[in-house]
This record gives C-alpha cells, structure tokens and sequence, in this order.
C-alpha cells in the first residue's frame, strides 16, 4: 500500500478530471466525470463528488494525505471558493469546504488552473531548474502561472499569472473580460481561427474551420494563415516580454493546443520576442514547448498541495 | 554616536545623492555632487568617491555598517555592475566592488533606482502595510518597483518592476529601448508635452513647453492639454493593471513629476483602470500618489541594504 498520496482534482469547463498522485508525480488511479456546466452548481457539485467517490473506491485511498485542486478561474484561494467563467453555476461557491467535507477532512489547497499547470512544469517539466519561470496554456484560452525566487507564487487568492488578460493593444478589440486587446483576445485558438476567417481564408475539403485548420493551411504556405499565426505569436511575445520585465523570469513554456502548431507559432514567437524584450535583464529570455501533456493539471494540483503542506517534492534526478 | 548606519546613494542621470540613514530611515547626514553624465567612467567614480568621502568626514561615519545603492538600470545585482542608460561612461561598471573599495571593505547591496523607491514607499510610505505592491515613478521616464508577499521584489538582476517598458500599444510609436508602445513612450513627461504640442497645443506666456506647461493648459480647460494626460493615464492604466493580473496586487503608489499634476493624472487614471482591471481578483485595486519625496531614493537604498543583511526595518508605528 502506498502511502502519502494526494488527490488531486483539475476541474475545467468540459471535464472534471481526478487522480491519487505519488511523491514522483505518477498517477495511481484515475476518474473523470464531464462538467455539467449549464447546470445547477450543486448539480456540478454532484460530478465533483462523483470523480471523489470513483478514488475513494480504490484501495489506494486510504494513502491520500492532502487534496490540490487546480480550477478554471477565477479562483479566491484566501476565501476557498471559485467561480469559473464558464461554469456560471458557482460564483463564489465554497469548494474548498465541499471538497473537505467529501474526503472526511483531508487538508485542501486551491490554485487556478494557470498556476496547477506551471507547478507541474516547474515540477517535472520543462521549467525544471528555473527559479523564474512563466508557464502558459495556448488554447480555447490562454492562462498561465509563475515560479519567482525557486517557488510557486499563486498570490493570495492563487490566480497570479493570468497572461491572457493583459493589454498588449489599448486601444485594440473588446475582450470578454471588458478589457481592450488582451493576449487571449488576439492569440487563442478561436481568435486565429476568426483573424484567418475576416481576412478571406476558408477551410479545406474536411470543413475545419478552427485553429488546426489554419496551422493545416499555414504549413501548406497560405499566406492568410501564416498572417493569423504571425499575429498570434506578436501579441504572445509582447505579453511573455511585459513579464520578464516586470518580474525577471529567464524562460517561458509554452503549452495547449495552439502551441501544439509547433514552429509555425514558435518561430515568429522568438522573432517578436527579440523586438519585445529589449533590456539587457530580459535579453536571454528563452520560450520551449510544454512537456507536461494534458495530466499537467492533475500533477500541479498534486505539487500545489504538496507545496502547500510544505513536504519537499521528490527530486526527478534522485529516482 | 548613533551606530548601525547606512550609507546609501542614490545615483541618477543628473545628481549623486548620498546620506547616512538610521534604523528609522532618518536621514542623519547628506552629500551631494552633479553627475558628469557624458565624462568617462572614471570621472563619474571620482564623483561617486567625492560625496562618500564627504559622508566618511562625518562623525557619525564610524557608525556606518552597510552601503545600500539605488541606481538608473539597467543594473546587475548579481553581477555588481550598473550600466545606466544616461551615464555612457558606465557599461557594465563595477560600482559594487569599487564601493566597497572605497568604504573599507563595508557589504554592499545594489538596487535599480525603482526598486529603491519601492522600498522607501513599503518602509515608510504610501504602500507601508501592502504585502504586494507596485510603486512606480512617473518623470522624464517611467520607472517602478515591486512588493510581492510582504518583501522587496527586486528580481535576481535588481531590475524588476520596470513597467515604464512593458508594451501595451504592440504596434504603437518605437520606443528608445527598441520596443513599440511601451509605458514610458506614452506616459513619460515628455511624451505628455511631445503629443500636446504635435496636437497643436501651443505654450503660455511663461514659454514653458514641458509637462508642467501641459497641465497648466490642462487646469485652465484646454482640451488638446487634458486629451494629452488622458492618453498617459490611460498607458498607465494597462500597464498598471498588466501588472495586478500577473501578480496580484492590491496597490499602486505613483510619484514623480508627471504624478505631481494631482487628479489631472488620477482621475482619468481611476477611471481607465476600472476599463483595464477586470478580473475579480484585480477589480480592488487602487492607486494613490507617493509619499516619499526627493529622499525616496536614499531611504529605500538604506531600506534595501537593511532588508539584504537580514535585520528587520524598524516598524514606524512603534517608534
């Protein structure tokens, strides 16, 4: 029997995903219930409890020390609750006193979606090694999280980080946010998806019509496309620059669909990059794809917890 | 004899300023020279070395354990070296080691001169009380500092907090630093007099064509003059917010020359924030004008060299 587990929840929009993680970061058990997001929030409540009880019924449970929870934002980690943007059920709805109650009492950390993936990036990725680091998702949206000074910092109510709504274009589009010319605005994947669609590009024999349709186009040379990723990786390099140069971090990781596009994003990235980031404190700034795949909220939210009740994480290169 | 001093200096474009402060960032003894800005490196040190000397004729001199340096970036705390954008003497100038050259051997701390300013602030001014901060000074340029979780944020080469080179207008004017849209191109004095004047804004009877001029017209009505502080506000405003929704804090502390045009500036500035600040976590967040004045320099240098030796700052409300 393993012991000293923690069960982590990544709750998004679509999914409700759980696991019991070790202290190497593997996964032991697994659940995963869809979001019921149009409906009631104790409605969503019930999927939660669902994905607790699934590795509750695993005979690993009695292992589990802690719970991490890594949420679509916002979250208000000071006060325990959260309220997903696209899950207008709960605003402000006392998860972290939920998911207590469900697990008999076990202690519970809340980060934001942004700040789990970049505790599991820093943790067993790509930013391992980096006391300064900034970790992204490029995706439906773009979210991110920071590392400063060796440590996670979620900031006191564990949304620090949120790289998408940040102006790089004042005067630029309405976000839905109420902002002008954030980087999700200009730089998510249905943002270039619509960039392509307004200046004339049109969607191959299969029909797609999103971002992977137009990194399909780009990589066969058409120019419109190449344009909405160009723009993309613009307002990414003035966003990932604004933050080196506030905070001082030395790489950015890049993960999510969009960047899943690979060098058409990242090689016009780095070019803005060097126009963007212009101080000798800043110039060395290197930007890498994500390694963590799609169990980095999973993960994060286990290294949140772990962080949180000040156990050291095991060290990847002690294995 | 009061012991325990510091020896702090804050050194900018146009002055050398130097004092020994106490532990309540009382300034105990100053000294002053011009900085020959266009001399060579040398003569700047000769310079540095003249008002130390003046501190070391003082007899409180003996009481001196520390020095503790602001200066224009970009510096390299790690490095020890300064390469101040106005002084081109100095590139990559070992001021840290000549420093303590010169005090006998004395530990040294190095800050940018917005980390500085930051420190005096958090110490004993407008953000004293705030555990996650920026303090910003708005003048011939923008420069600024950060509070994260209770402590000085200076970043691993002393330089972070520069938000006057954030972009928030990425296809905007060319900035000096090789960006576009930066903070400080739009919100800088100058800039304020440069876009009033390209409007057809004309000076008074004074002849005074600078910022001050600007909010002269601005206060009697002209609407080119209040249009001119408008679009700085509103820079600072995206820029202020970029910050708060990276890192998550409650306020902004804004000194400097421009800040001194009163509601001229933080009116709209209130106003432009509510537009840029939209997330739940940032909405709270409000700005208010420095306290510290012409010694915020020497104080937050004192404070910064306090902090680096580990002994707690002398709390305000005890003395």
């Amino acid at each position: 029997m393993q012991t000293d587990l923690v069960a982590a929840l990544d709750i998004g929009g679509t999914k409700i995903a759980g696991a019991l993680v070790d202290r190497d970061g593997g996964l032991v058990v697994r659940a995963q219930r869809p979001t019921p997001a149009r409906e009631s929030g104790e409605r969503v409540m019930d999927a939660v409890g669902g994905v607790l009880a699934d590795l509750a019924a695993s005979p690993y449970w009695g292992g589990a020390t802690a719970v991490g929870i890594g949420s679509a934002g916002p979250v208000d980690a000071a006060a325990g609750t959260v309220s997903p943007v696209n899950v207008p059920g709960w605003r402000g709805f006392p998860l972290v006193e939920r998911v207590a109650d469900a697990t008999g009492g076990l202690p519970v950390t809340l980060v934001g979606d942004g700040v789990a993936i970049t505790a599991a990036e820093h943790w067993l990725g790509a930013a391992r090694g980096h006391d300064n680091a900034l970790c992204m998702v490029v995706s439906t949206g773009v979210g991110g999280g920071l590392v400063l000074g060796g440590a996670l910092h979620p900031g006191p109510s564990g949304n620090a980080g949120h790289i998408g709504h940040i102006s790089v274009d004042l005067d630029g589009d309405l976000c839905p946010c109420g902002a002008r010319g954030c980087v999700e605005r200009i730089a998510s994947g249905p943002n270039i998806a619509r960039r392509a669609l307004d200046a004339g590009w049109r969607p191959g024999p299969d029909g797609d019509a999103t971002a992977v349709g137009v990194a399909a186009a780009a990589r066969a040379g058409d120019p419109v496309a190449v344009a909405s990723f160009e723009r993309a990786a613009q307002a990414l390099a003035a966003g990932i620059a604004a933050t080196a140069t506030l905070v001082e971090i030395d790489i950015a990781v890049i993960g999510g669909g969009v960047a899943g596009a690979g060098e058409l994003l990242f090689a016009p990235l780095r070019t803005a990059l060097r126009r963007y980031a212009t101080l000798s404190f800043v110039q060395h700034l290197t930007v890498v794809p994500a390694v963590m795949g799609n169990d980095a909220g999973l993960v994060g939210a286990a290294a949140a917890a772990l962080a949180t009740t000040a156990r050291p994480l095991a060290d990847p290169l002690s294995r």
